[in-house]
This record gives C-alpha cells, sequence and structure tokens, in this order.
C-alpha cells in the first residue's frame, strides 16, 4: 500500500516542486542527534518522526524503514554570551527533511524523497525538476548507510 | 500546593542525595537547543519536559515556571567520519537536570534541584550535601536568567 505522510502535513506552507509537504509537528519531534559545522559555521540538530525514532531506538537504520522522516534544523552559530567557548544555535537558515519510501522515490535512486524550505518565511527551495540532485550528491558518500550521515546518539 | 515531579521518576536509577530523581521519560522530551563546547570537546543537547516547551515557545523564561525541568545531556565529540569538518556526538558522558520549585528549592539561593548522573550506569554524582554548590558556582554567571545559559531556539 501507499505510504503517506498525510497526518503530518499542513497545508499553510507551500510544497516544494515535487509535492512534498512541511511536516506539520516537526517541532514535537525527538531528537536523533546534534552537529557543529565547523566547514561554515552552522548548528544543527537532527530530528526522527515516531517511524524514525522506533527505528533508531532499535538500531533498524539500514535500511531506515518507509514512513520514516528525518528532519534537520540549522542555525548560524554563535558564542554562548557568558560562556564564549561554548557555540551555541542563533539565527534560523533552513530545515531540511528525508522522507523514506522506497517506491514513490525508486526514481531518484536512493529511496527517500529530499525537500527543504528557507528561513522563517519557509520558502521552498529549488526551482526545476532536479531540485533534489543537489541533496543526492553530497549525501553520495554515505549511500551505504542508506544515504544517511547521521549516527542516531545512544542513551542509557 | 507542593509541586511534584512524580510522574516522570523511576526507581531504576538511584536518586541523588538529596532525593532528586533521574525524569523518567527524558528520551521523549522535546529539544530546546543544542551546544558545542570546544574547550572540553563535547556536544550537548538541551531537553524540557512539557512545562518548559510551553514555557520557551511562550518566552516566560525568566523566571522559568514551577514545575520546570531542564534537561543536558553530554557527549564526547567526534568528527563525522564522511564530512571531517562536521563535529557530533559519540560516547555519552553524563545527563544532567534542573527541577524548578521556587519553594523547595529556596534554601540553595536558586529554586531549582540541581542533579547529574554519570555515564551509561547512571550513577548519581556528589558524595555530600554540598553536591550542587559546583553546579551553582558555575551558573552564578546566569543568576540574572534564572541561572540558566541556554536560549531556546526560535523555530518559524
Ligand atoms: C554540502 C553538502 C550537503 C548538501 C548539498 C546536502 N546535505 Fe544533507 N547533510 C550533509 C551532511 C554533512 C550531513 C550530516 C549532518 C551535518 O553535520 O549537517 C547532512 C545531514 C542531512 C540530514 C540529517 C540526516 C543525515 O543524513 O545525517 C538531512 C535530513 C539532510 N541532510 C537533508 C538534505 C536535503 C533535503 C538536501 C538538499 C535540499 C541536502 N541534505 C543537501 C551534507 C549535505
Ligand atoms: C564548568 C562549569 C559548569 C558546571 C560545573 C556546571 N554547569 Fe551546567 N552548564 C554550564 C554551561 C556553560 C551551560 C550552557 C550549555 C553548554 O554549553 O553546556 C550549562 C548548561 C546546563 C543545563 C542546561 C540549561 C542551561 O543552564 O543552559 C543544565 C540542566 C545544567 N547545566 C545543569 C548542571 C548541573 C546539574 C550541574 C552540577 C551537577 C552543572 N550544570 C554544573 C556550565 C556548568
Amino acid at each position: 500500500p501507499a505510504i503517506t505522510f498525510a497526518t503530518d502535513n499542513k497545508v499553510l506552507v507551500k510544497p516544494n516542486l515535487e509535492g512534498l509537504t512541511l511536516p506539520e509537528k516537526y517541532k514535537d519531534w525527538r531528537v536523533i542527534s546534534a552537529s557543529h559545522r565547523t566547514d561554515n559555521k552552522s548548528m544543527r540538530i537532527i530530528l526522527g518522526n515516531d517511524i524514525a525514532i522506533k527505528a533508531s531506538r532499535s538500531n533498524q537504520t539500514n535500511p531506515w524503514p518507509d514512513g520514516t522522516i528525518l528532519g534537520k534544523l540549522v542555525w548560524k552559530q554563535t558564542t554562548e554570551k557568558n560562556w564564549p567557548t561554548a557555540i551555541a544555535p542563533e539565527e534560523f537558515i533552513h530545515a531540511e527533511f528525508m522522507y523514506k519510501d522506497s517506491n514513490k522515490f525508486k526514481a531518484n535512486g536512493t529511496g527517500w524523497g529530499w525537500a527543504r524550505w528557507l528561513g522563517k518565511e519557509q520558502k521552498p527551495y529549488g526551482d526545476d525538476n532536479d531540485l533534489n540532485q543537489s541533496c543526492i550528491a553530497c549525501h553520495t558518500p554515505v549511500k551505504g548507510r542508506d544515504w544517511v550521515y547521521t549516527t542516531p546518539v545512544q542513551l542509557p
């Protein structure tokens, strides 16, 4: 049966060119990891929907199950005013999502849908039908990890 | 009425000397921020219970309301194998919690209870009745922010 992400969607934010919609409740998702990109001075938090969290806690992440959505939230970095050696998030840059549906997204070679919304305006990123090619190119080094860089944190 | 954190507690992990217990469902809490301590090479994710999230989303964080619990999870840093300029969490170090109850914790001068559990064994930290003094000393620079360093991230 076709996998639907409908319960997570809202229509207030414009879908991207491929019809992918911003998961409405992403702010309430649980955390998968965080990272600090020192090359472009940004802080990232990686979240997952319920299917992703279940998969991550049971180590079923290669491949991730259909229905998984991974979200990455990116902010410019700043230094913690009262503790200058700590780097923390500041201005919001963008939100990116990967939607796992091995049938629906077979054609792009990854089994994932790829989408990004820019800034506080949540403007869909990409203006042609190859909008996911830059994502996929950049994630190719982790093709053998089901196209995912992040290793979920383990907690006691 | 006395504030109770009981619904969040489990007895499997030993309470600390002050009787503070590890919040059972902290893994399911929503995210408040993340940070990278470059001075001691660790990555941190800051989470909050429902009261904390509600306060943070409505900018009621100075003071944080009674019943707030803030959690900080700390890992040694590593570099993302396939993207070496990205810093990510690796081995788990400890979990720390601040419990806001302006009456119960009036005596220590902060209105917060302070607790840390070490490692995967979740061993309560501190072996005397002044166990929270090192926490409080270190958080004194942010006394004017209700003893909290972290500024919650804002999301569109
Ligand atoms: C410049 C290289 C690059 C490009 C372009 C890129 N990514 Fe990524 N992406 C990464 C790296 C590196 C990570 C690992 C986490 C981190 O430090 O950001 C990552 C992580 C992610 C994650 C978290 C899951 C994971 O794989 O770790 C998502 C979701 C994601 N990217 C989506 C996208 C989408 C959608 C696009 C295109 C619109 C895209 N990415 C384009 C490099 C890239
Ligand atoms: C060496 C200094 C230092 C000590 C000691 C310390 N803290 Fe902190 N704490 C910080 C800094 C700096 C932050 C800001 C986030 C970050 O980068 O870690 C922080 C953040 C936190 C947070 C997240 C909320 C906030 O204030 O940002 C909690 C919870 C916390 N600490 C609890 C504790 C507890 C409990 C203890 C003692 C058992 C403790 N801390 C001892 C420096 C310290």
